[in-house]
């Protein structure tokens, strides 16, 4: 049992005034005293669990550093396990003197993970939270962080083991039915049964939803401007980011490459790229640009078509949508550029938008200049609204995690067959077997069922002293 | 009075698992309950010192992240101050978050520095152990360690204050003798003046002389390896560094610039150079890489001088030594390079050695044979005598800081003029004044006599959260 051992390693970054040092295991206080000196003579081994320590570190008559030490006792710790955690300066010299210096004396040296690993081998976290510790680590923005935080406190664990529990218990009953034999009983209630399958589905649906934004929150939300050439798409852009990124000429087709930069509205990333023109007219077709363009539209959560509102005809949007071809879940904007000079008539502008709006009543249509900046605020509270932003902050729950969205996918995949099986009348051997392997996926998820090959491969990708 | 404000940094450094924050400053406790949640609702004001709460930090009903809180209560804190260091995840998101938040509760971001300043003005730590704490962040090695830990625990600083007050002592009586006008009374006792004097003396002599390699040790002991074109410098730099550094080739004055690399021996870095080939042969000279060596020269406290052995005659030795010109304090090593082409007749290696040795008896002469490996022991052994690695952990205390470094050296002309005025008759009120100025340069040293310019300039070379 490799839990015998107590692992070392620090838990702070690179740089700054101090570093931590953690020690976890059952002989971390055992450890850490032998190299441990308190001018009051006390020792960690016999300190009370959430009181800290100052003393020194001394590995043979070398005094290493001033530290202070603070001490969990098992089970009420990270790790569940005894714990110390030993604050030095943060010099790489002391780190690797001290780290060193508890090896020394019967620690060694900690894998990635390995501290949140043995959390969820002690039942502090189940995986699917452990997974959330890693994410929440690398969190960068208000919504990345509100998921991680979600799944790190419980998420959707709690919901998920308990369909599983109930769905556990009445799958044992029908294996109770087939050790009768031939004798037609029915332990199981069918329609109790029915229902929690039911209710079973309805949430794998919900949250294999959300993973689409869940993910896109994790990766930042895509977003294309496209148009024909010189429609004023780089302007646009840039009036959203404040700032040059792009190079804005009057020369038509002045964007070559796919520019992509992010902009922040409500704590989400959204991912602009700026495409090369579009020339649906008789223009000679910048292939390549032509080529990125519909790579990106297709990878795209939300469109911004633009337009001069001078020339935006039906027939100009019609050719260019179809050009695009866009999904059906695709969030469309309309935009209809250089109301600037239209200024001498509003009426016109104002017009023209509502007739559009009448065509194209899925898409959103708005007025706007990128140039001058009206009409970029409703730009902007259309990103806000077409990003689903609210839905992250109510949703109770968001699947960010592909792993968790695959074992989803495969267990509704299962649930499907049970149900086709009941409708079917297979019998209830097979249908148990469905059963039992959509509770397994579903298990995948929180870890209850696991293999040391999956938790490998997930605590690799943590940091050394997570 | 800045001190009134809580200030508020991160003081772990980029990337990790766990980053801490600090809190410093009479409302520290009072500021972080504002944010803080324990689920057993306990609260940072009524915790003692010395002791840790689990908790939420929750700001305007958003749970920001679960954190530990580590309580100081003052005096017994690193500032002396009451100090939380909260340790939360380690996500640039959170940490600004929960920074963000007690700022919005009253604290304020701390400035470079501000903790240390802070232990500086409750007198936890003197100018010079608070200027050893940033040393010892930037430690990297085990000498320059050491120097910084002597420093940071007191070091010379407790001897130097036990020399002021006595001096002060005296001074004291004296400027009492002065009040006293033509009546030529004598309450210092000027025998007991003068062996504090030569006391002080000897201690500013020894810390000034300790500058020279305390200062080395901070920044590397410098090693050039000089010699003729061709003559294996860059297969000794290698073999000392084990490693292929610098390009081999057979043909003369491959190495056209200076090469640099540390070496560790004994814990200290060696910065050894490797330099364009020295020709004092009537080849053309290699101007550029030969001015460059010289500037190496006369930045190095060792040399090595390295020969074919088959041409090693004295003539030549003399006209390179000539050519390199080192100062009386360098350390000189000839090494008797390609030993290997003598092999046939060890004889003649040794006695070639063994008469070199005799013509200069201040250098250390040593057979080698770069390209086999034989030898090269010797030469780190050279280094590790040469550079007086000894002398570092033998040595009480090392002044490796080149502001104390001129403090001392003020001091000891004041001391000087004392001297002099003393044998020459000079009026009291004009030693006193000599007296004075040189205590007033041995206080900057420890900071009983400072300006807020001179303290801003230390602290504002530390790190935030320091």
């Amino acid at each position: 049992m490799k839990f015998e051992e107590t692992i070392v390693a620090p838990a702070t970054g690179n740089g700054g005034a101090i570093a931590v040092i953690r020690v976890s295991g059952a002989k971390a206080a055992e450890i850490c005293d032998a190299v441990f000196v308190s001018p009051k003579g006390k020792t960690i081994g016999a300190a009370q669990g959430y009181t800290m320590l100052y003393g020194q570190i001394v590995n043979n008559g070398n005094t290493i550093d001033d530290v202070v030490a603070a001490i969990y006792k098992a089970p009420y710790s990270y790790t569940g396990e005894n714990m110390i955690e030993i604050s030095c300066h943060a010099s790489k010299y002391i780190i690797s003197q001290i780290t060193q210096a508890l090896c020394d004396n019967g620690a060694r040296a900690a894998h990635a993970g390995e501290f949140t690993q043995r959390a969820f081998m002690n039942g502090k976290l189940d995986l699917a939270q452990a997974e959330a510790v890693a994410d929440i680590i690398a969190s960068h923005d208000k919504a990345s962080h509100y998921i991680a935080s979600q799944q790190m406190r419980g998420g959707y664990s709690e919901e998920l083991k308990s369909l599983r529990d109930k769905l556990l218990r009445l799958v044992s009953l029908m294996e109770l039915e087939l050790d009768f034999g031939e004798e037609d009983v029915e332990f199981a209630d069918r329609s109790e049964f029915i229902s929690i399958l039911n209710e079973t589905e309805d949430k794998i649906k919900q949250l294999t939803r959300s993973f689409s934004y869940g993910n896109a929150i994790k990766e930042g939300i895509r977003v294309v401007i496209a148009g024909s050439p010189n429609v004023g798409k780089s302007t646009l852009l840039n009036a959203l980011l404040k700032e040059e990124r792009a190079i804005v000429s009057d020369i038509a087709g002045t964007t070559r490459d796919v520019i992509e930069d992010t902009l922040k509205i409500g704590g989400v990333d959204f991912r602009l790229t700026d495409t090369a023109g579009l020339r649906i007219s008789d223009e000679q077709i910048e292939q390549m640009g032509i080529e990125r363009t519909h790579k990106a539209v297709s990878q795209a959560r939300i469109l911004l078509l633009m337009f001069d509102i001078r020339t935006a005809t039906k027939d100009l949007i019609d050719k260019q949508i179809a050009e695009l071809a866009p999904n059906a879940e695709q969030k469309i904007c309309i935009l209809l550029n250089k109301a600037d000079v239209h200024i001498e008539d509003e009426n016109i502008s104002l017009t023209q938008r509502q007739m559009l709006q009448t065509i194209y009543p899925r898409y959103t249509v708005i007025t706007l200049s990128a140039k001058t900046g009206i009409g970029i605020e409703s730009v902007r509270q259309f990103l806000e609204q077409a990003g689903e932003l609210n839905d992250i902050y109510n949703q109770s729950v968001t699947v960010s995690n592909i792993r968790h969205y695959q074992a989803l996918k495969r267990a509704e995949e299962r649930l499907l067959a049970v149900r086709n099986g009941l409708e079917s009348g297979l019998p209830t051997d097979l249908i148990v077997e469905d059963i039992r392997g959509m509770l397994g996926h579903l298990g995948e998820i929180t870890g209850e069922i696991t293999t040391d090959e999956i938790l490998g491969q997930i605590f690799s990708t943590f940091c050394i002293g997570k």
